[in-house]
Formats: C-alpha cells, structure tokens, sequence
C-alpha cells in the first residue's frame, strides 16, 4: 500500500468497511478481497422502507456527501432516513488502486466499471445491511451514472432515483474530455506507466488535470463574477492554487485514473444491447433527472433527452454558478434547490 | 530554419512578403528582419477607401480566410473592395519560431504580444500599401483581438470592424484555456524546452492539444448530432484522428506556443492603464460585435460585456453547432449570417 495522507479516517472518516470478497468484473476476472467504507446517518426502521444510498462522485468521499447533502430538516435527513452513503471503488477509501493487495495494486489494478461497484453495493445492501428496498437514489455526477445504473439494474429495488448533474450514457464529448484528463496524469514522465513511488512524484501532471478542472469544471460565469469569493477565497490565483491544485495534487493518480476510465465508459445501455430507450424503459423508479444549468459537460440539453426516456420522470433544472462544481455545495441557493426537488420526490 | 512542409505556399500561398526590418516589441528589445506574409485580393480606388484587413487565427493563415471569407458576391467581394489579409506573426507564413534567423529562432524567439502584430500591420499599410484607411477590419478569434486593438489604438484609420469569436480583454477563463494548450505541449519530454530537431517529435504533445480543442473547440451539440458528417467524415474517430489530429501535428510547437502566448494576454486596456472601458471608449469605428452562440471559451455574454462599453456598435448573434469551430465555415447558414452582417455594417 502507498502510504497516503489524504486518504485517511482523519480526513473522511469515521467509515464502516464490508467485505465483500471476491468480486467478478464486468470486464472478466476478478477483484479480490473488495473492501467497500461506507457511513450510515440514521436507522432503517422496522418497515425497512427509509433507506437512502448516495454513491460518490469522482475524487468524493462519503464525508464530502455527508458535509453538503445530509442534515437534519433537509430532504436528506438522518433522523427520518437511513442515509447509506458507499465510496466507490478507486475512491481511495473503499478498495483502490493506492491501497489494494498485491498482485492487484497500484499499476496492476484491474478496469472496473459502474455496474461493477453498484452489484457490489448491492451485495452490502441486501446481504450485509437487509436493506430491501430503497426509497431514494441519489448521486452527482459519477454518482449520478451509479444512480442511473442501480434504477435500470434492480428496477424493483429502487423507488426513486435523482441522478444529480451526470449521464445515463455517456457522450463522446465528455468520455474525451476525460480523456483529457487522463492524458494530463499519464503525461507526466514521472508516472512511470503507474509504477511511481509516491503520489508526490506525479505532482506535475495531477496539477495539469487541475487546470483542466479548472476550466471546463466550473463555468465561464464563474470566472467573470469572481465566484471563489462565495468560497472564501480572495483571488484566482488562490482558488486556482490552494484549492484546486492543492486539493488535486494530495491524490493517487492511479486513483484518479481508475474512475476516470470507469466515468468514461458509463452507459446504462450496456444491459440491453445498446438500446438506451430500453435500459431507461426498465426504469420503474419516480426519477427526477436534475443537470446543472452552468455544467460544461453534463449539459442539460442532452439531460433532458435521456430523462424523456424514462417513464415516470421529471426534469428539474438546478441553477448553480459553479457549474459542475455546483455540486459541492457552496451556494446556499444551489442547496435549497436540491432540498426542495428531493423533498418533493420523496413526498411523492 | 527548421523543416516543415506545412508552412508552404503550395499549402497555403500565393503571399506577399513585407520586409518590416527590426520591431520594438512591447515587452522590451526587437524582434529583428520581420517579414509579414499577407495576400491582397482587389485592388485599391483612387479614393483609397475600400481598404479591408483581415487578421489571421490562431493556427491559421491567410489562405483559410479566403477560402472561408472572401468572394464575388459576397461582403467581402474582392471586386468591390481591396481586402488584405496578414498572417500574424508566429503563425508559420510571418516571421515565426521555425522560420525566424538566429538567434532569435525556434525556443530563442521572442513573446509577441497583439499590439506587435497590429503596430507591424499598420506599418504594412501606411508605409507600403499607402492604405489611408480601413473601410473595415474583420476578423475571427485571435484576429478578434487585433480587430480591437486595432479600433482602440488606430481610431481615426479603422471605419468599421468586426470582431468575431473573440475578447477585447482576455478572460480569466479563456486564459487558463489557452495554459491548457500550452500545458500540453510542454508536457512532452521531447519538447526539450524548446530545441527539438523536429515538429514530428513532439507528436504526442500536439496530438494532446488536439484533444483539448476537441473538447473545447466544438460544442456538445456537435458531438450530440455528429456534426463531423457536415464536414465529410464518417465518425467521430475520422474527425478526430484525421481532421483534428492531423491537422495539428503538423504545426510547429513553439509556433503555436508563441500564438497561444499571445492570444492569453490580448487586452486592449493596456493602452488606458487597465481601463477597459477607457480604451474601448476610444473607438469610433462602426463595430458589429458578433461571437458564435455555442462558442466554449469567448462566451456571448462576456462578449456582450465589452460591445455595451462601445460607443458605436450592434450585438450580432452567430449561431453555429461548430462552437468557436464554427469560424471554419462547413455551415453555409453562419457563412450566410456572417455575410448579412458584415453586409450591412458595410453600408453603414
């Protein structure tokens, strides 16, 4: 294991941690000895119909969810709900490439796709928490192609889902712009084809993907209003430094790159052959489909196109001057929003 | 001077060449023996009145603005105007990295800013065209920009002006763009800082600016509607490999690391101590502001920002589904739009 601060119960604990064995990927072989860190807030009372699962987005942890999205008189509200938030595979925290047992580690850690990570918390709900129902999916961006994933998969499971600011299936435009990413990391010479010995040695390319996050994960809006006041920042160069790059360069790159190719490829269509107005068809869930308007690559246009496949559906348009970033929360408003739609959906 | 086939006039000639002699740049000392490469297309009257300037894009030149712009029957008629166009210095027809004479050549170039390019051009045409006044200066992205600084600091020459796709004063946002760019280049360990033997071995640094311009030169609804097709390719891996791709490798590295320097510091607010409002206050040309509706980087509204500080000037919206790659004209409905506009500003 690579020994790595960030990564740590200080910084996003306390989690519980599921063994959940071996674990078969959708791309052949086997991941072993998957642990998945996951935090419960609430109970799941005697009707076992109050839990709610968040996976976690792109470099998230559970704490990160738990911070923005979870507190009492919210939609999400611990003392109404059990609140299951899972780390997704290559989060750092639940088995990763960083901290993953030989032969698998580091370099050597094998491709995992969402549909992998949501049948392995589906083993933790129904095997390990007797969860037998869900009365809410909710997740932003990667954790929006999880939601999506769990609501085509276990139609009967899921009864409402709110895939927040991310696809169903992915567009090549924004499977390239994470390529773009990936380009960033694998460019550095210091990467060494994975096998570096620190994280700090890749500090070069995981400050160029934050450059790229920069641009293309906020919004030109932004930019022009100075928005990194609202997250108590006094300049560009301090958001763009303290906060970005220094929050990007703290990460494992093989990490990062482990859910960069996951988010690339997520396509729920992958369970009916390509036909993606099947896959969302099998959808039984009351889902609000919630982009964000600002968002330069989960764009509301193509949102919308994929929420008209769905059933029993609702398009709910957040407002957020952060674009993608939006999702973190800095905005009271943004918050607001969020609470009043998953409040709604919860009602219904 | 370094070998480069795509720098040829087969490719992109017939041009004329202004022998400029040493420029006082603004960043200090001389760029030496500048030669400006331009094409003139009509010819002068005797009022000298029909004069028309084109300045060149980034990565582009001036065979591109003609094959795009120019036409009988169209606004920028060669049989009623005299239209020049100037490629910019560093584009690889001008004085550029790869071509210029020791020992300002290759990584030893100086920083161009658009203030050079436009104080050369205006040389061009005051001492050696004897071209008075500018019925119009036109011109897309970066050629945007040295359409405004050219409205700002040679007031009483510039009668109307177009820019198009571009900034007066570069965003933050677009700035961190353009780092991206640059970023890439210099992440290939074969850039040597600059002293590479060959563009050719600096493919995988070019090739990953591509992607970037992939993602943020086009638009998601490109992507969404396979706007390749309107340009004759059949997928989006003929698009990118072939079009994309290829067309960028072929480039010079710190030629276009000169241009992108460039392009990152365009701001005509430099002539008025930072006061953008000051400076764009100085023009008196007629100016049609006309940036491209899905553009990712030059953004309608910032664009709008700048147009209300303009004494004498319209807002006119171009829709493209190309975004700021909309410039390259493959839509006969924006070459249409463009030539509406600029047919009207001429008649003002």
């Amino acid at each position: 294991m690579l020994d790595n601060p960030y990564y740590s119960a200080e910084l996003h604990g306390p989690w519980e941690t599921y063994d959940a064995g071996d674990l078969s990927l959708e791309e052949g072989g086997t991941l072993r000895n998957l642990k998945l860190a996951y935090s419960i807030h609430g109970t799941l009372n005697e009707a076992k119909d109050n839990a709610i699962l968040i996976p976690t987005w792109f470099a998230g942890t559970s704490k990160l969810m738990e911070q923005i999205y979870i507190g009492k008189g919210r939609a999400l509200d611990p003392e109404r709900y059990c609140i299951i938030v899972v780390n997704q595979i290559g989060s750092g925290i639940s088995t990763s490439p960083h901290n993953a047992i030989m032969p698998q580690n580091e370099a050597n850690f094998p491709h995992i796709r969402i549909s992998d990570d949501v049948r392995a918390q589906h083993q933790l709900l129904t095997q390990h928490l007797n969860v037998p129902e869900l009365a809410l999916v909710v997740g932003g961006s990667m954790g929006a192609q999880q939601t999506y994933e769990w609501a085509v998969r276990y139609p009967n499971m899921v009864k409402r889902a709110a895939p927040i600011a991310g696809y169903a299936s992915n567009t090549s435009h924004d499977f390239i712009f994470t390529q773009t990413l990936i380009d960033a990391i694998k460019s550095d010479a210091n990467w060494s084809d994975g096998s570096y010995n620190s994280h700090t040695e890749v500090s070069e390319g995981l400050a160029r993907l934050s450059r790229l996050w920069l641009v293309m994960g906020w919004s030109t809006d932004f930019f022009a209003d100075e928005g990194w006041r609202q997250l108590g920042l006094p300049s560009l160069e301090k958001f763009q430094e303290d906060f970005i790059t220094g929050l990007f360069t703290q990460m494992d790159p093989n990490n990062l790159l482990s859910m960069a190719w996951k988010w690339q490829r997520g396509d729920v269509s992958r369970l009916t052959n390509g036909d993606l107005a099947k896959a969302l068809g099998r959808i039984s869930a009351k889902t609000f489909v919630m982009p964000i308007d600002n968002d330069m690559f989960f764009k509301p246009k193509d949102c919308k196109k994929e929420q008209q496949m769905i059933a029993n559906s609702e398009f709910k348009l957040l407002h957020s001057i952060g674009g993608h970033s939006g999702l973190f929360g800095f905005e009271p408003d943004y918050l607001d929003q969020v609470d009043t739609h998953l409040k709604e959906l919860l009602s219904l």
